[in-house]
């Protein structure tokens, strides 16, 4: 076994474990304002917008700081003032949007489904026809609380036969599960380094539309978070506004290098699914159920219920399986008890059958240390 | 020369050239909700108010993103929106307060000196008294537009004998111009990972007096620079309210170890002393002269008279130190033609010789170049 308590994999929706080219590439010391770093940072707004095939319709705006920022930035720089946003909600990260939006003090109205339940096509098209003043729809693509994907496209093809702007929290697939802009657009998208792309965590940034962007001029009321000046300043001088995560860039350049050599989205989300029918189809067989039907449920990350025993707690099955050098999730729904294990991050299947036989190994050794399993006379 | 084009010395104003601990510790993949990153967490916030001598009087909350984005959550966190702030400005960091303070709506004045000039106490003490709306005065301390040494410690002297609260963004300068709370107290102060510190960009800091904090509740109207939340998140759970930059961390936390076992802010700035000493000497004898008089010199970077010489241009020189290894920074200055070297990075005095005399061979080279200077009749 490779992996160890003190360097484990991360089984998690990210910081993950990245490939060894992307830790290396955190060696050098880059100075912000030299050749080679500019080199960098044109090299990485390319291998983004590449990969979301973007290159045509869309800008990338590099952000330091977490997603969180990112998807911040985004509703701060496209909702106008006197926009109104239509939030779509299934989990933690949709209601995060809901908060960032009532802080902006942007008018909206949120439709949520359970965590559990894509948004209906037919009520979000309901509330679009009802309220006109409804000038975006905001999605997460994939909600990483429950692992649920969102039918991005279709509400996309309901945002434009409206003439309605779509935004996008792609955080955790993004590298993994693309959306074609020219057949679904989106007026901006916001991504990460460290999920899907297998970079470090530190940076994020924002896909938008050109013509968006343009319009976004001054409507930030952070300096900090203001992505046209960040976009406008980066065209000008090939650099960033303030100072950027110099190793954390070099980071996703690696990432990026890396994601085109294994064959980009198409091969990663393959890769990831392969691992999801794996630790899906393992626990099955140990009696693990997951949360999500399976026509819902990303290849990205899962939620399990937890086995509703005497002998299970969540905090000893997890430090049992870190002691093994496998670090997985907590849940974080609000309607069942449950553990999340990511598929995404630099390994393979053949570590992802190590992972299953762990997890089978730790439940029996659990079960097992309970006198009133080894023996009921016992108890 | 252990220096070369693909990994020079970074004679910046940060990034910088980290010790080898520092980039040894991004190596590691730390899952962000597990125990040794919580454990790392811990660390840091008590290294940090270590460093400020304020684990009496200040608590200490990270922030991911630049330090710009420490700056605006001090000023969005701590001024009241019924609030007024005197800024004091002599440089571009300044200045950027100002803009901060602009877009966030907050009611201020300005109190601007050349870029050569410290703040005029009595002018500060003369605008306190007659504008008794005045909550708060920002200063910077270490202006690296010009590398001058703002008297933080009057200005807060000032403040406290009249109910002000003080603000001081110490981005350059946290780890080596320490200034006493006890004596010298401030409401907040903004920092960074990459200056004085040594660690890797990518994670700012705000040391915020306990009372202060509890009153930001609910004021900043962006969710990501919220510090009550990230504080109070921090306090109940040991992890980041969002993605923490794992990598950073974890660099920040040898950089203080480092810090600490090279003994401490006082030792680093002797330091720094030195080669600014070395630095300002060495150049002073080719004839290059700093922009700034030597009472108000900071020992983090000095700015320079940019030789008034036709063969002289700031691209080549700066092109042809980098080929030796040794990235300077360009000057930033509005009223001066001027280049930056900076004295903070893991490198010793013995490399700032080197730093000089490559400085000394290359201006012989550019001079020696022109025609006009070998051979005054060729031209």
């Amino acid at each position: 076994m490779r992996y160890t308590r003190e360097t484990p994999l991360l089984l998690t929706p990210g910081p993950l474990s990245t490939p060894p080219a992307v830790r290396e590439a955190m060696q050098i010391d880059w100075g912000s304002w030299d050749e080679p770093f500019r080199a960098l940072n044109d090299q990485i707004r390319k291998q983004l917008l590449r990969v979301a095939q973007a290159e045509n319709t869309h800008e990338v705006v590099p952000l330091q700081g977490s997603g969180t920022f990112a998807v911040e930035a985004m509703l701060s720089n496209f909702v106008p003032t006197d926009g109104k946003v239509l939030l779509l909600t299934n989990g933690a990260y949709g209601k995060r949007a809901v908060q960032i939006t009532q802080r902006l003090g942007r008018s909206h109205i949120e439709l949520e489904t359970a965590q559990n339940t894509p948004p209906d096509i037919g009520a979000v098209a309901a509330a679009l026809d009802t309220d006109k003043a409804i000038t975006h729809v905001f999605t997460v693509h994939c909600e990483t609380t429950s692992g649920i994907l969102n039918p991005v496209e279709q509400i996309a093809e309901l945002c434009r036969g409206r003439g309605v702007k779509l935004l996008v929290d792609s955080m955790s697939g993004f590298g993994a599960l693309t959306i074609d802009p020219a057949r679904y657009p989106f007026e901006a998208m916001a991504a990460g380094a460290n999920k899907s792309l297998h970079g470090a965590p530190g940076l994020a940034f924002v896909l938008c539309e050109k013509q968006a962007l343009a319009g976004a001029k001054g409507r930030s009321q952070s300096l900090s978070l203001d992505l046209f000046d960040q976009a406008e300043y980066m065209a000008r001088t090939r650099q960033w506004r303030f100072t950027p995560p110099t190793h954390i860039v070099a980071a996703l350049h690696a990432a990026l290098e890396n994601h085109a050599s294994e064959g980009g989205a198409v091969a990663r989300r393959a890769s990831y699914q392969e691992k999801m029918d794996m630790l899906i189809d393992g626990l099955g067989a140990l009696g693990i159920a997951p949360y999500l039907d399976a026509k819902v449920q990303s290849p990205i990350i899962a939620a399990f219920h937890c086995p509703a025993k005497d002998w299970f707690s969540f905090q000893d099955f997890y430090d049992r399986l870190a002691d093994r050098g496998f670090v997985i999730y907590p849940g974080k729904l609000t309607d069942a008890e449950t553990f999340r294990v990511g598929c995404i991050g630099d390994f393979g299947p053949d570590i992802m059958a190590q992972v299953v036989s762990a997890i089978g190994a730790v439940l029996e050794d659990m079960s097992g240390t309970m006198p009133n399993e080894k023996d009921p006379k016992a108890a």
